[in-house]
């Protein structure tokens, strides 16, 4: 077995924890009962179980290949991909309008979760154009709409997002890409961009990329960024492909990991400019992104649960069968390593965090769709909030996570986890990137310091900790030691970042360089007491459940045994980080930078 | 620049912390006076800096190669283990008898941090070679160490330890490399042996392999393993090198990392059985390998410090360098990231962490110089008991350190960390193996709740904890934010570890299974507490030095804030981590095998 879906514990989630059955109430989410959202689940198991995942090790080894230009992706990715396309997976989130099939996002964030832990590389493609479409459905015109976006949707044509320059990378401000007018409504753009994901490949007839650029007047900085549209080759009018755009692939990178998605430097206007097309108005470029970033950011924040899900899968096949040594309480037999204390405990810190970052992730996606779609106005804003504050964390925390649940991957494999044969290598080396592109785990603190805690003095932080505190009333009616101990560390857990918390709101306007420094321990937290909150309701479900005798017996205790274990080795260490963030900013700052 | 060696801090740490002086009054250490140390010290930062650290990327593209049986070293690895060994550094660590400079382990330990932060595949063979060397020492007949021992030393020839089977890793009780009785007082060994670091290789003309195996009529298990010297080359009465031995290199591993030293599968007797001969007596070789473990243990935890200042040396020079966003506070100016809150804790905490596992080892190091030389038996025994306690967090606690350190390397460098040509990313992975080889971390913790902490009841640990106790008096004098309040999570810290300890010592004959569970926890518990301990110690002596305006100003000053940054971002953890020993074990253990 290379990769399942975790599909009992995804229902669970999306039953106990976020609200499935609520979402058919959901104005255009009409089909979404419960045997229509099982057969997505179940297809979408196989796409990722029998073709995704067997590719994913010839993606490591063989890796995408540039050669003067062109780029040709590892063997077997482009029938995947063209399969992908024609089984209808590329547009299951997109606007019926333009051929998608407008699924809810909770049920597209498990369908993504599983291409994502089948195969990280290839799901970049995909989750790129998604990228590209919503900027064109949210500022493109209606021509431009009609022009791309049904090949877009339909998977005919992919997306990209050309942000990064040498000198602009966490700093988009710093972008130099030019686009001077033609004189017929058309820009030519020149400039060099780099680390574009599949900014050149063999999958497709054409590329749309979305570029970041200045035109001759635009002010400096931030607000002279606009965002333009470039096809690799020209789009007639009638929809056929006309000429090569000005646009080549200088190079691919040569990375950690990911190895199977080409990252592409890409040059414009080598022969004298690019054709593009503005999207939306000039100078608002930046913006526009920002608008999109929630969406991009949950997505990475997606493989950072995925990875970890695959590699704890892979992890346990190999406890199970790996025959070494004795059990420590005695006894002659030779035993498989699953039986030894620390090899369970790293399972199961695998496990426990895994749930949770499910748990979170979702639960954070069922309330995009009530922003989005929630008849009450009131709800939805109350849901946008929670949304706005959370995707720092699913992002931040999730890939951070995703990548010590990577590596004790690793660990548990010993001596073979080192041989890259093996496998379990690569998904440390992939793992790695997820901290890092979409925005560094610093940037998304930042954005939580700032646009989510500071900006509104800490209220949408406060509500969240009085919904967390609200659980309390339900775990007290629980028995059982474990539940006592998941109630009594998730009270101190939701203290701890309302202390953290509090602390940012107050000092945020006042000493923003020591608060900007408790940023990230403060993201930590707030994973941490999130990710306990979801277990505690999951345990709670699951209580009530065996207590209803509704489901698998074994599941369920399983569950509580997880979200115990979760209490007492993860949620445990909130109230240090809150004092990290608390105390702990001077002494960042204190040092000489000299005395580095 | 690509290393440099932290010398002044090195300097500090053996003079303050680490009793340099008065190494000097023990018997045999007659030239280590400063002058002395100072002159190696530079000496082999020079090696380090111009002929190790250069290669080591090479080391990492070009790899070693295996074609035929035959292992070529990457390109200038082989000439600059020559002038490595011409220069004498091979034996600075070993008896002079056999040629070697008897330096002190203190000493000795400064020098290998070098050569495994410049380059960690190539200090991989000197490192095998000493365990080889000090096998054959301490088991070895008169005969053996007149026929390897002075060219082992010497580097003109190195040595190997062969333990793993594929049956047989953590477990060696598994081995079943069999050896038979020639009659001629020489045995002849079939089976096959991996992960045989160096194992075959272009340096030398010969290469002294110890291997493990079991004669005809051994006991089954660990009693029945036995200790086995046999050359590559078999070594004639008068030195000279006769004819090949039946030892094949079959293959070498695809490796995450240590790219440039091979990792061979050695196979003995496919033509009938490899010429050996026995160390020391029939059966007690697993016994013979316990008493070395020490040194290797040791070493492999300064792997972990070692990766950890390379890492950090490379993104300090990065965020100094790179230009990127603007201040925080304000200012349009674009600033090097360094100036950035996050990028300068990230640094910090590479800084503390680095700094607080120097300090740990060396102190260790120097304990183990007592250990060996002290003319009071009673200060032997006591310095003994502490290293013995000690060497599973040197080896546990450091390794998973400089695994963390080496991946926030990486995040400082952005999306430039992911990319292999920028290098960082080649610290990481190098770094991964190190938690793994010489025993896992879970192996060293189940040493260090076992041997170490089990068998006398807690009376080593809590002798410890009492010296760390007894620092308080000191630090109590100090004035000053920083003392004050590393003062009190210092003193939280050994409250803690003590509580953890305890309960292990408690429980270990009654709940071996549930201790177990938590004895990582406890690891890393102890660890956190002895780097605080010694960055206390590093506190209040550089305030002590700033008093009486002895010594750099600057860098007196840097350690205090490191040292108070250790305590508010790391050392604030070992609370959380105590109750994690304490309560967490049950959760560990709780939840049904099958529900993995």
């Amino acid at each position: 077995m290379s990769y399942r879906a975790p599909l009992q514990d995804m229902r669970f989630v999306m039953q106990e924890l976020a609200g499935l059955d609520r979402l058919a109430s959901l104005p255009g989410f009409g089909d979404t009962g419960g045997e229509v959202v099982d057969a997505v689940l179940d297809e979408a198991d196989r796409f990722a179980s029998d073709i995704l995942a067997p590719l994913n090790r010839i993606g490591d080894t063989e890796r995408a290949r540039w050669q003067d230009g062109v780029v040709t992706t590892p063997p077997g990715f482009r029938d995947a991909y063209l399969r992908f396309a024609e089984n209808g997976w590329n547009g299951i989130g997109c606007d019926p309008e333009y051929g998608g099939q407008g699924m809810p996002k909770l049920v597209t964030t498990a369908v993504y979760e599983m291409w994502k832990a089948a195969n990280l590389s290839f799901s970049l493609c995909p989750m790129l154009t998604s990228g590209a479409i919503e900027a064109l459905m949210l500022r493109g015109s209606d021509a431009q709409k009609q022009m791309y976006l049904h090949n877009m949707v339909s998977g005919k044509w992919t997306g990209t997002m050309n942000l990064t320059e040498s000198q602009a990378g966490s700093d988009l401000a710093a972008v130099r890409t030019r686009a001077v007018p033609a004189g017929d409504g058309s820009y030519r753009l020149t400039g060099q961009k780099i680390f574009i994901t599949y900014g050149e490949h063999d999958y497709t007839e054409n590329i749309i990329h979305l570029v970041l650029a200045r035109t001759p007047d635009a002010p400096e900085g931030v607000k002279g960024i606009s965002l333009f549209v470039a096809p690799k080759f020209l789009v007639r009018a009638d929809g056929s492909l006309g000429a090569r755009n000005d646009i080549r692939c200088l190079s691919i990178e040569h990375k950690l990991g990911i190895h199977g998605s080409p990252t592409c430097v890409l040059s414009y206007g080598e022969q004298g400019g690019a054709t593009a097309y503005l999207v939306g108005e000039e100078n608002r470029g930046l913006e526009y992104m920002f608008i999109m970033m929630n969406a991009a950011r949950f997505a990475v924040g997606l493989e950072g649960l995925a990875i970890a899900e695959r590699a704890y899968q892979k992890a346990v096949q190999y406890a199970r069968e790996r025959i070494q040594g004795t059990d420590i309480a005695g006894g002659k037999d030779k035993v498989a390593i699953v039986r030894h204390p620390d090899v369970r405990r790293m399972l199961m810190r695998m496990k426990a965090q895994t749930e949770a970052m499910r748990a979170v992730a979702y639960v954070v996606a069922s309330a995009q769709d009530a922003a989005s779609r929630h008849p009450d106005a009131g709800e939805r804003a109350r849901n946008q909030a929670f949304v706005d504050l959370m995707i720092p964390i699913v992002k931040g925390w999730s890939t951070e996570t995703g990548n010590e649940v990577a590596s004790l991957g690793v660990q548990v494999h010993g001596g073979m986890g080192f041989i890259e044969e093996t496998g379990t290598a690569q998904f440390f080396r992939d793992a790695r990137i997820t901290t890092i592109y979409e925005g560094t785990t610093a940037i998304q603190a930042n954005d939580l310091i700032g646009r989510k805690i500071g900006r509104d003095g800490g209220r949408a932080l406060a509500a969240l900790v009085q919904e967390m505190r609200a659980l309390d009333v339900d775990l007290a009616t629980l028995t059982g030691a474990d539940a006592q101990r998941m109630r009594a560390l998730l009270a101190r857990g939701v203290a701890a970042l309302e202390r953290g918390g509090r602390h940012v709101a107050e000092q945020y306007g006042k000493n923003i360089r020591a608060v900007a420094a408790g940023s990230v321990p403060l993201l930590q937290l707030m994973g941490v007491v999130c990710g306990g909150w979801q277990m505690a309701r999951a345990l709670l479900a699951a209580q009530r459940r065996l207590a209803a005798d509704g489901g698998d017996r074994g599941f369920l205790h399983a569950k509580i045994a997880t979200a115990r274990f979760y209490a007492d080795h993860v949620l445990v260490g909130a109230e240090a980080l809150a004092e990290t963030v608390i105390d702990g900013g001077d002494a960042v700052l204190a040092m000489d930078e000299a005395a580095f």
